[in-house]
This record gives C-alpha cells, structure tokens and sequence, in this order.
C-alpha cells in the first residue's frame, strides 16, 4: 500500500565550507500519481556520495548545482509501486538517481535500471554494483591501465571505490596497497585481499608508505587529494599513471588550497595524470556490470556498506563522509526492503 | 689544422637557486689524441637549454648530475678534424653529446649524427633540427595529441621549442596561441602564424588569454609552470590535454613551490597531463628529423636562433636562458664553421 505522504530533504542554504546539518531541510508532500509512460517508486536505499558537494557549489562544472529549494539528488534502489509503463511492474526493484526522499515519480523510466535480486543485496545496485564500482573498474582498467607487477596504491581505500580498486588490481596480479584512516579500516581492506595497507593517521606516512611499497608506485588511484596524495607523489616510479578520480579532502574548500607543484616531478618521471568521470563510461556500463555481478556472487568481489536508517539521518551522514567517518559504501536505508 | 690547447667549462659549484657565473670554470687542455675507433671533433656551435638546471642538482633524475670538476654536458654541432672511425672523415658536421668545449673526442662515434649542410644552417642541428625540434614534434603529436580545430596554447613561444610547436599545430589545422615575456617576443611570434599571442609581462593575463582562446584550451603545451601556466588551467576544457614538457619558472627552486591543488578541477573537467622527456622517442627521431627538414628546407618551418660568440659567455647565457632573457633558441658559437 502506497503512503499518502513522504519526505524529502531539500537544499536550504548553500554551504560554505563544511556543509551544516541547517543547509538542509526535510519536508513532506503529497504522494505524486505518475503520468503516462511514468512510474512511481517507493526509495530503500540512498547512496551518498562524494561527488555531491560539487552539487552543492554554484559553479561551472560536469553538472548543474542543486538550487535553493531543490530536492538533492542521489542514486536510490527502490521498488516500483505505481507503473504507467509497459517495461515495469510493481514490485520491480529499479535503480536511478531519484534524490534524497521517500518516493519519486521517474519521468524518465528508460534512465531506471532493474536490479536482479538474486544476484546481491538489492543496496549493492548503489555500491559495487553500481556507480561506485563502475568507478573503480573504469578508473582502474581503463584510465589508469596497470600491468601485472605494478605496484597500486588506492587511497580511501575501504571506501566504496577504494575496496573495489585494490580487489580488481589483485585480480591481475598487481600489488594492491591501500591507505585508509585507522587500523580498523586497514584491517579491512587487509582482509579483502590488499597486500598491504597504510594508516595515514599514524604519523609516518612516508616511510610506511615505503615499507609497503618496496618497488615504489606505479599506478595511484587517487580519491582523497591533499597531504596523503602528496606523499604518494614522491615515491611515483617512472611511467606512473594517476587516475584522478576525487579529492574528497579539498571537497569543502571553497577556493583550491595549496600545495607543492608538481609538474616538474611528472615531467622528470613521466608520470600521466588523467582526471575521468565514470559517467563517460556510461555507454559501456552493461557489460562492466554483468561481469562485476558474477563476481560478487561468486564471493570473488566482496563488499562492505555503512547502512544509516532513516532519511532525516542523511545530512549528518553526507557531512561525515566528507571527512571519513563511514566505514564501507556509505547509503541511508530509507524504507524497509518489503514494503 | 688542430689547435694544440683548447677550453672547456666545468663545474666548480653545485648552485642553490639561481646559478652564479662563478659556479662555473673555464679551463684549458691539451686538445686528445683520439683513440681505436673514436674520433676527434672541433665544437662550433654549443646548444643551451632548460633542462641543464637539473643535471646540476644532485637528486635522482632521469639523467645522472653534473660532478664537481666535470665538463658541463650540452649539444653540439662541430666538425670532425681526426678520424679512427670508418664511419667518420675530417670535414664531417656532426651533432652529439660533447659539452662545453671547444673540442672533444667522441668515443661512441656510433652516437653522433651526420648533419647535411645543404638542408639548413647547421646550427639548427641544435635546434628545430634537433632535440628541441623534436621535442616539440613527438610532444605535441605524441603527447599532447591534437585534433584540427583544437585551440593549442604554448607557453615560452618564441624559444627553442615553444616556436615549433605553434607551427606545428597551424600545420594541422589547430587554432596556436602562444605565451611570451615581451611585445616583440610576441610580434615575432605572430610572424611565424600562430593566430595569437599573449603577453604575460602585460599585466592581463586571464583576460588576455580569454580574449586570445574565445573557445576555451584544449591543449596546453607547459614549458614554463608557474603562474603563467595556472592561468591556462583556468581556461581549459573539457578533456583538455597537457603536455608537461618543463617548468623553467620552477627550475630554480631547490624544493617545490607552493601553487594551486589541480587535482579538483582535472577530475571535474577530465583532464589528461602527461610528463615527458623527449629521449623516450629517440628510436623514432630519424623519420620525424626527415620530416622536419623537408620542411624547413622548404620554408614552410620558419625559426629564430639566439647565438652568443665564445664559448667563455656560455654560463652567463644560460643563466639568462633559464630567465627568458634569450630570444629564439639560445646557442653558442664556439668556433668559427671553417676553421
């Protein structure tokens, strides 16, 4: 049964700097009927993402800014509960970015992707088997390009991309090291495959860097930015390649902060640096997907989520993530799976 | 006839920041004897450039450091005066690694390249003919990658290779925009065809730069690092391309200065930097050099040499070089082309 109303968070002052939890603002609406060739679907899953702040800024950029007043947006799971469309059912489990609420007519139902159940937890269309994944495949394979001995270094690396990055890297015979904030977090990524990883918060990131690199870097998957990437620069073997995916440690600077330049250092070792957004790949996700999916069911991938129940919970948890304090791909469980 | 002494510049001092004429010694030798299968070789014209600042830091590179005592190394262009090489006759022009002197044996004669005379002066074997011809060639093409209709900016436009690769880029049909100090650098600049150049002494740089790439930047040609290249990255475009050639506004730095974090808006806008050292194309310099002559033979490769008499004015000259005090391709005139 359908509610006849839901929440949703909409943006009500832009941020300056570190968002607060007052630039949001939750509201509720009437349930919308769908039109003709439209579906309704109930949210279960949020994702939240990195690559939101940058909709948060009013700046030129990949994409539009979330404006005053707007819904945020955000990839959901849900499960069709109205459909006007003859390619979806009620009870259908879809993924699509349908923002931060708890329900949301698809206008554009072609943009929907229905999620097999059977394969995964249906939250995993948000994760691993979803954006975040295409990200660290795409990113990996196709930007950053290793060979089998090169050394990876993934940086939030039991993030949702990071986890994926070193478990693909092992898969072809890299050495896949990560580096995460804490021992708990490196002890996960340990136990995902990682040969090694390093806990920047120790206070010795250079030479622990060193120690788990031996044969120094040859690929760096960069999602932090700032300080942690800066160490990694200086231990770049010849011919490094960079697959500069996010910076999430400059994500609330307002302006870019400064650090050393580093030109002279990538031209003296050759090093390429290439920026992607995995939205490019979009067009290849289909096959990327049912290969990943094979994996995950086979256990060969695994996978670790931060689940936080309840829409209103979706600021305060966006914020954290800005500064590392989820554990694992990070979604907010806005409805139960049965509905 | 062989002089019976000759001169030659070594290291006296391992310079910190800019380098001081005093770093620098000029001593005189008895001129060699070449031995089995070497050759004898009379400097006449010795190449300056760029990338020599580094070979006076002790650091690891891709090339090892000038030592304290050692001849400074350089290209050169001279004439070979005693021959044990079959390959090899007095009266041959020749280009190679020698240094700064005024002779020198060549004891991998296989090394050197026979230079026509009737292609070009023989000069520009140091030049557009040279490394820094191919520098520009293998880097823009290679590197950087173009396609026609592309707006390509090259930053130190009227030096050694900045020069080149605007011609290069009008060749295939790109809009070239050049960066140079000064209004006659930039007049001559524009002689050569590019469609603009901008001044970065004038004061405007951003506006300048606007107005000269109505289109935005899809590739930047980086030679100079710095300000002037922060205000390029301002302007690029999506999947833009950077072919990090050298930073001479950074090369006197010991550790790196500070400067805007790119790594945010190289992700957000997808672009591609690539570090790169010409001698990695060194298998394929043959056909490219081919190429180049037929095209300077023909007029259609215009360039502009700087040449300073006597090899004594050689430090000074390079301590300008690495201050945009040259203008066009800085050499030294060693000794006379007939001697």
């Amino acid at each position: 049964m359908t509610a006849k109303t839901y929440r949703r968070i909409v943006l009500a002052a832009r941020p300056v700097g570190e968002p607060k939890e007052s630039d949001f603002k939750v509201d509720t609406q009437p349930v919308p009927e769908p039109g003709p060739k439209e579906v309704l679907v109930r949210i279960i899953y949020l994702s939240l993402d990195p690559y939101m702040r940058g909709r948060l800024r009013d700046v030129a950029s990949y994409a539009p800014a979330v404006k005053i007043g707007e819904v945020m947006v955000g990839g959901t799971v849900g499960e069709v509960v109205k459909s006007n469309h003859p390619g979806f059912r009620p009870g259908d489990i879809v993924e699509g970015s349908l923002g931060w609420q708890e329900y949301a007519v698809a206008t554009d139902p072609a943009a929907l992707r229905k999620i097999d159940p059977s394969i995964a937890p249906i939250s995993t269309a948000n994760g691993i088997l979803g954006m975040p994944g295409m990200t660290a495949y795409f990113g990996l394979f196709d930007v950053a390009q290793p060979k089998p001995g090169d050394t990876v270094v993934v940086s939030a690396a039991s993030g949702a991309v990071g986890q994926v990055v070193g478990q693909l890297a092992k898969m072809m015979g890299c050495r896949a090291v990560g580096i995460a904030g804490g021992k708990a977090k490196c002890d996960f990524v340990k136990e995902l495959g990682f040969d090694a990883c390093v806990d920047y918060k120790a206070g010795n990131l250079d030479a622990d860097l060193k120690a788990a690199c031996p044969n120094g870097i040859d690929v760096y998957f960069e999602n932090v930015g700032g300080e942690v990437s800066d160490a990694v620069y200086k231990q770049l073997n010849f011919f490094a390649r960079i697959a500069a995916c996010g910076s999430i440690s400059q994500s609330n600077n307002e302006i870019p902060a400064m650090g050393p330049r580093l030109n002279g250092l990538f031209t003296g070792r050759r090093v390429r640096l290439q920026g992607f957004i995995v939205w490019d790949y979009r067009d290849r996700y289909a096959p990327a997907m049912q290969r990943m999916g094979a994996w995950v069911k086979s256990g060969k991938l695994k996978f670790r989520e931060d689940i936080v129940d309840g829409l209103e919970n979706a600021p305060k948890a966006f914020i954290g993530l800005l500064k590392g304090a989820n554990f694992g791909k990070l979604q907010v469980r806005v409805g139960p799976e049965k509905g």
